[in-house]
């Protein structure tokens, strides 16, 4: 069945203290749909870009089954572009620059086509644009997931909270979770956060795994240990893309097959991050992604028979 | 089979930001027994206490499984004294006052009666200490672990990597991991580790949970989520006693069984938070542990049949 991805279709140039890169590209949407699209079609997009975005490019997506009718082109304007540099560590990083372009007047406007979607993934983006799609459809998804980040919780606040009741499951990082609730036990944010409108809270720990919270049950998902972590940008936004990818796939939308959707995710962003940008999201086929959760489930497995 | 335990037993004074104890009773040694006695018998303890250390406690012990024909008791000195105070997010602390007393010039002996011990627990002291155990030992036990701090890899580096050739398992926390081995990634430090002689790392990460290393071979342990982490003294040292606890009941030194072993380690752990000290450690019963083990298996449990 079919999913909607809002986001952003952008540039990044990315320095870590192993490479750079030129401009590449980037943003959330694309991350989401690259994805994603190794689970599920079509994958009906909304976005913005400018006439520097390349044809080519959306070209790939529509081969990979993701629907432009909802992707605005304005020709005669620059996409949002965003340079950032990671520090020795990786998992911190310093923005360099950002220049909105077209997305600093960005309305969206659902596509009649595109209406009784039954997945809908709201890609980090202001919440007054999520707020807008979710209005614009007739029928309510079948499940609302939402990606914010703490800068939308520093500047707009109640629009994020109004979000926040119209959504399903939350995906925040773990720093989020405490900003947005001034709690510093992830239980007692993913409580206050359950309170505020999703009953599903998706807590992301980068090299840490993550967390999903539903009621009073918690599911723990592991990250991969690596060796190397190339480049880690998009790497959240490929972990949901594996995630809404997987539900959309299976259209269970249980706590159980969150577990298998959050395991999927996690698989996923272990590629994205192996190289710059969506390098290795376009190479990687069925098989890698096989055997990539054959050794996440080799992670965790124990025998409690023993004890 | 029997178990040789060597650590502290002492006093600790704790301060969080929710309460304050007296001084109470602690030390690597006591969290160890309390813990591995749950699994194992007997215990036969290595340590030094003062003639300050409660008679009752030693009795507590003895109750327990403990054998304390290796705990030298130096009537006229002080036990071992460490006051910590514990910041807001319960991830760090700070030492106020460390006083060693019998500790200073401890040397250990291992008496007739332990030799043939199967499993030796070389809780965190002095390489130094944990070198001259070894070396007393006239048959080499079937598995040595061994738990340090980042304080022995600046003071005693060459002691510690003496004992680094001759252990199985050595056990760290991940700030300890990097800074023994000058690598940020947790696989590279743990492959440089493994070549100074251990075969397995066991690397700790807190509320992150932990990592088993072996060869190629990594297994990630959840941590138990919690609301409040009530008192972190001893955790570790709580999780290596379940977890050589396990290994000694068992008597099963196989990679399959050390993950069997690090979760009912991070069970343990789990319990140890909960109350100041030792104290929930006393009152928990084997109910108690299957129960959390339960709860260990199903935070991490998945079906990977629905990709």
């Amino acid at each position: 069945m079919s999913l909607i991805v809002v986001g952003t279709m952008a540039f990044d140039a990315i320095e870590t203290p192993f490479g750079k890169s030129d401009k590449i590209i980037g943003g959330a949407a694309t991350y989401i749909a690259w994805s994603a699209s190794n689970f599920t079609k079509p994958i009906r997009q909304i976005s913005v870009v400018g006439g520097d975005f390349p044809k080519k490019e959306l070209e790939d997506l529509k081969g990979r089954g993701v629907a432009l009718d909802g992707v605005q082109i304005k020709e005669n304007e620059k996409s949002f572009f965003w340079a950032g540099k990671y520090h020795l560590d990786m998992n911190t990083r310093d923005t360099l620059d950002t220049q909105l372009n077209v997305l600093a007047d960005f309305n969206p406007v659902v596509p009649e086509n595109y209406q009784n979607s039954e997945f809908l993934m709201l890609g980090n983006l202001s919440p007054a644009v999520q707020l807008s799609v979710i209005e614009q459809l007739k029928i309510r998804p079948k499940l609302i997931v939402m990606d914010t980040m703490n800068f939308w919780m520093e500047v707009a606040l109640d629009d994020l909270k109004k979000v926040l009741q119209k959504v399903d499951v939350l995906m925040v990082n773990d720093s989020e979770a405490r900003q947005l609730t001034e709690e510093y036990s992830l239980v007692k944010a993913a409580k206050k956060i359950m309170k505020m409108g999703p009953q599903y809270v998706i807590i992301k720990k980068g090299e840490h795994g993550a967390l999903l919270f539903h009621g009073d049950n918690v599911f723990v998902a592991p990250a991969l240990p690596l060796e190397d972590v190339f480049d880690p940008t998009g790497a959240g936004d490929t972990f949901a893309g594996g995630f809404i990818g997987h539900i959309a796939r299976t259209k269970d939308i249980s706590y159980e097959n969150m577990k298998t959707a959050i395991i999927v995710g996690s698989a996923m962003a272990s590629f994205c991050v192996e190289k710059f940008g969506t390098e290795r999201l376009r190479e990687i086929t069925k098989n890698d992604i096989d055997r990539r959760l054959a050794q996440f489930q080799e992670l965790v497995n124990f025998d409690i028979e023993l004890v």
